[in-house]
């Protein structure tokens, strides 16, 4: 299996490049009999849409999605779930200056030494660009794992560079352009922004994805754990350079009497640092994950590279690009996690569907 | 795909069981010609043997490892390589406490209600003894990847508990028990883990694992990314919470133009926050991977849980165990990482094997 | 891995309708560098379209086809091959009349019990129209085998209902549309499909397939074998209801004496009972490998069927269909042997990159 | 995925050779609470036992199998199924002659020329004796085929060299060592491979296998069709050149109107020339199989051959070997039926766990 597909059972296949002529996927895999229009993609799409704020890429893009197969008199049919969605507004001169040079913190460099050839407009495939086919593929999944077991996968900005912004509630989140849960942060988080536009910079941001309503079960022992595929699918997003599950890092300070979370009857459990993975398998708490992304590498700065010869030069990118990448980050992190439950959903009914969960269904 | 198999090329299979006849794996996609003899897998597995220290589970076990196929005077074959590790001291006896109870923050729970049923012996399935495999699979990779690339897998723990280690150097690591690169701060170890046990209390560990001599160009976008690989790889060793290439979390809080590693004619890099890692790539800088490891589940400190039965009652976990996982854990995360790499090595070259890298050999 | 999608690096996923609003597919896995155009592919797309004669079915596509990702400046880039073919000439009326019953010898009924839904028009997913995916992929990895192998893939119609046509030159083939290689037998041919169409009946074929230049050391024991990917790849294609390689079924009565090809210095072989395969692996031979379709199953003669409750009925097929699928699916099973080839090229040079041959040179 | 392993969901691996210590295995994905002791699958393994009468290599093995993991107080439960099977009579100095030698129609030289090394010791990768592998995932698979669904999958030798032997009835099969449903042909085939014997020459067979009791909708479109894998099942036993389903190569020379079986309320159908697969898909009716065997090509005869450096010589081959490996291959036909019937039933429900059939239970 090559590189652009994931999911053993919701299988996702993806194509396209930032100044190509469209992105799109194939989903496969879906359960037959699921409601899907254009619309339930198109809502999830509009959350990543470029040139929704000042704050992030100003290529105009309506994102506009058309489904081409596997839906029928508006259900899926069970059969793949082909879809696309055209490239509008590529401004492919506004890159013919870097096509000779490498961007510190960009893929230009080693697409070029691995297949000896790129695509340099835009970043190509390697533009961040290609997560509308995940969100896509994850507004599917979203809509089937609310359905089937009231599986709801939310997610928020929780750090923008050094700014810790704090949970506030769930409905704020789509109410700012941030994906703040927390309203009182916005406008720190404006200036924040204005003055890195200014500096001609960037920074990097965390995203928190939770997963609530998950059954206990979910998972696969030994290397096809859950939280594995979460790992997996959550560090494959363009610049995430780490991924935690439950207390993550914070797990090193803690002693086995803190960390291990007790439990109660019902059943349930006393505390959460575990994320609701345990053993690879989902423990029917919430999923909690968090992710670090690196500041966007285009940025107007001027920084030491080599141009394609190898010499010595400098480059300063002046194209549009997303000065935090982590800002649209959110609805594409829910969209892995989405994706990657309902592989294990799948997964977990074809091995296990006969089995009642001793204590609790298991759905 | 069923999840006791991973890699796409450089293939392995796990089975096996802490207080079953034995575990084995199967290597599938090794290259002819490697030489191979019982002693190179030995001699890692004894790296991660039990019983090597007071500081570890006092199990004891030879582990002595019995290639079974794939290798022919001396070299391998190309064919399936199976190998078997018996187990020798199991006793079952030790957890008959535990069968009827859940472990806060073991797999015991979510086998249970996963499969209808569990082998509680030891852990059954769940028990890190599984890692056996990992690294008899990685001594294969870290073999070969040394032989035909120069490439080199090492690993050290970084934290233990509150306590940061530092980088001494690559020598002192197997001079101590716990695999810290620095021999000044192995007698405050010590200290700690003696109050630990004394405690009948556990804690977490980070283990920073590197790459070196790894070519440009390993690798593939956009879902097998060779640092998607690596985190799935990662997290899938039990205890294991958060994984970080490059500069990991740290990113978050970089401007772009501090984390965007600068380049130099060579061709080079001024730093290396990436971590090895472009666009999902290999850069032919080190590949740098850190790791967060939960504290032990097991441990003497009663703690609240529920019985097969759903009731309220109390454990305490006498049976032998590791206070810190963690200790253990580097040969287990320097073979994940041997292995994606030959995985990848094997896909490059397969789509790749007719490009020059323009600037530099990719080999 | 899901249904839509095969190969292991050469890796070929299928989405599409027969009166969806269009066709597409993504080839993953292609090396980099390889001259691709729209034309390359709709050379072969042509070779296969439908209403060429009136032999076949009269539905007017032009199967033109778009290319959408992968390939930058006329070269591919080593990413997904994302590509389209719109549906044009889709008369969902023509259905209308068969949306209630089952046609016997069609999926009708199978698809609408495994998924409790069906798109009935046109056949919906089990369309053969869904081949022009097969062929668009077969045609990217037919260019690549030739110009890096000199591998060529060549098929011809050896069986038209009870008519054996004998083999001519592979010249003859594309200058019929019955591709037979025969040009002698053709008028005969016509005859016997006008007898047939007046008829209202359809009837079976043989399709011979042939690789010539392909190297020694393809295939991969014990399971994923060259001949056993050939197989699942030719009983994939629609109406395909046997597979031979080399001598196949008349292996039965054959001696060991003679069925077993003698080898002769060079190296080579006296005889080719076993098709280009030994052992899984291909030999250096020819591979030679033969297929049997059934009739169409829509057909105008009456048959006795039942209705989507279940109640006896008869049903006459009326839309526009191929009266033999044989005609057409010459090119279909070329491109899926030449997808075969590539992937096994692709596997052999990941695994066996560093040997040479002993005896001869495998590329 | 490397070529050992088979299966999407219920997946095997092998590993072993001829005359290395021992064949093993890997099940993953078996559903828990299966009863299984070594007696489920040393039964079946008996059946294909070597040295059960005169007519089959005398090679003396008791191939006792060894359940290493994965069953928990005799059931299944859930985790990787790791078995052994030690060789016992490996008479390596049988094959010191053929070391150097190539046998016509064996895999010996193209496992050389691909690998640049080969065991040639009794066939190394390449022997027959794999197929303990297959017939014990298949014991498994045939036991929960049975319990769940009330499938049955069994087989029967249907063409020895020229002498077609009819079908008897199932119960004959087991009673005698020709897997014969018809008694009456019993002294012929006696007579038959006496005379092979000793002209030290070898024959071909034919094996049909049928599974019944299998629901309708078990197979996925398009490429992961259930017919598609059981041809690359069937195509990956060793010796076998061609795999029929249904009416095979005869639906060539057959009418649309004669071939398509008509269907009957019930649902059922008037005939089975589909054998059981319509549209990739299974239609409740008897899925059979049957598959062409080639002759064994280690025979006494003398035949050209060449040698390791190239050159001209003959070959006769004296070890110990099956003068027809049709005769033992009726229980390997089963297995690997019984092993893809089984990973689509896994499949199925993963996907459609949800749709009730709407003519028919599917269950």
């Amino acid at each position: 299996m090559s590189g652009n597909t994931f999911g053993v059972l919701y299988c996702v296949t993806s194509f396209g490049e930032s100044h190509g002529p469209a992105y799109g996927g194939v989903v496969d895999g879906c359960p037959p009999g699921l409601e899907l229009a254009n619309n339930d993609i198109q809502r999830e799409l509009d959350r990543r849409k470029p040139g929704s704020s000042r704050h992030v890429t100003q290529r105009r893009e309506s994102d506009a999605v058309e489904i081409l197969s596997g839906v029928f008199e508006g259900k899926t049919t069970g059969t793949a779930i082909g879809f696309l969605v055209r490239n509008e507004d590529a401004r492919s001169k506004d890159y013919s200056a870097i096509a000779e040079k490498f961007r510190p913190g960009h893929a230009d460099y080693t697409y070029w030494q691995k297949y000896g050839i790129r695509d340099a407009r835009g970043g190509g495939r390697a533009s961040a660009r290609e997560t509308v086919v995940r969100v896509a593929a994850g507004a599917i999944a979203k809509k089937w794992l609310k359905e089937k077991y009231g599986t709801q996968v939310r997610g928020y900005l929780a750090e923008l560079g050094s700014k810790k912004l704090g949970f506030g509630s769930w409905e704020e989140v789509d109410r700012n352009v941030f994906f703040s849960s927390n309203a009182k942060v916005v406008p720190e988080l404006e200036k924040l922004m204005d003055a890195l536009r200014e500096a001609g910079d960037s920074c990097g941001a965390r995203v928190n994805v939770v997963a609530s309503g998950v059954p206990v079960g979910w998972g696969e022992p030994v290397y096809g754990r859950l939280d594995a595929d979460i790992a997996s699918a959550m560090m494959s997003i363009n610049a995430v350079k780490g991924v935690e599950i439950g207390a993550g890092f914070a797990a090193i300070r803690q002693k086995g009497s803190e960390h291990g979370d007790e439990m109660v009857p019902g059943p349930g459990f006393a505390s959460n640092h575990n994320g609701g993975v345990l053993g690879g398998i989902s423990s029917g708490q919430d999923v909690t994950v968090s992710i670090a992304l690196k500041p966007t590498s285009s940025i107007r700065v001027p920084r030491r590279t080599i141009d394609s010869r190898g010499q010595a030069t400098t480059i300063s990118t002046t194209g549009r690009h997303d000065p935090c990448v982590g800002i649209r980050a959110t609805p594409i992190a829910e969209a892995m996690l989405a994706c990657v439950l309902m592989d294990h959903a799948l997964r977990h009914r074809a091995q296990c569907a006969d089995v009642t969960a001793p204590l609790a269904p298991n759905r």
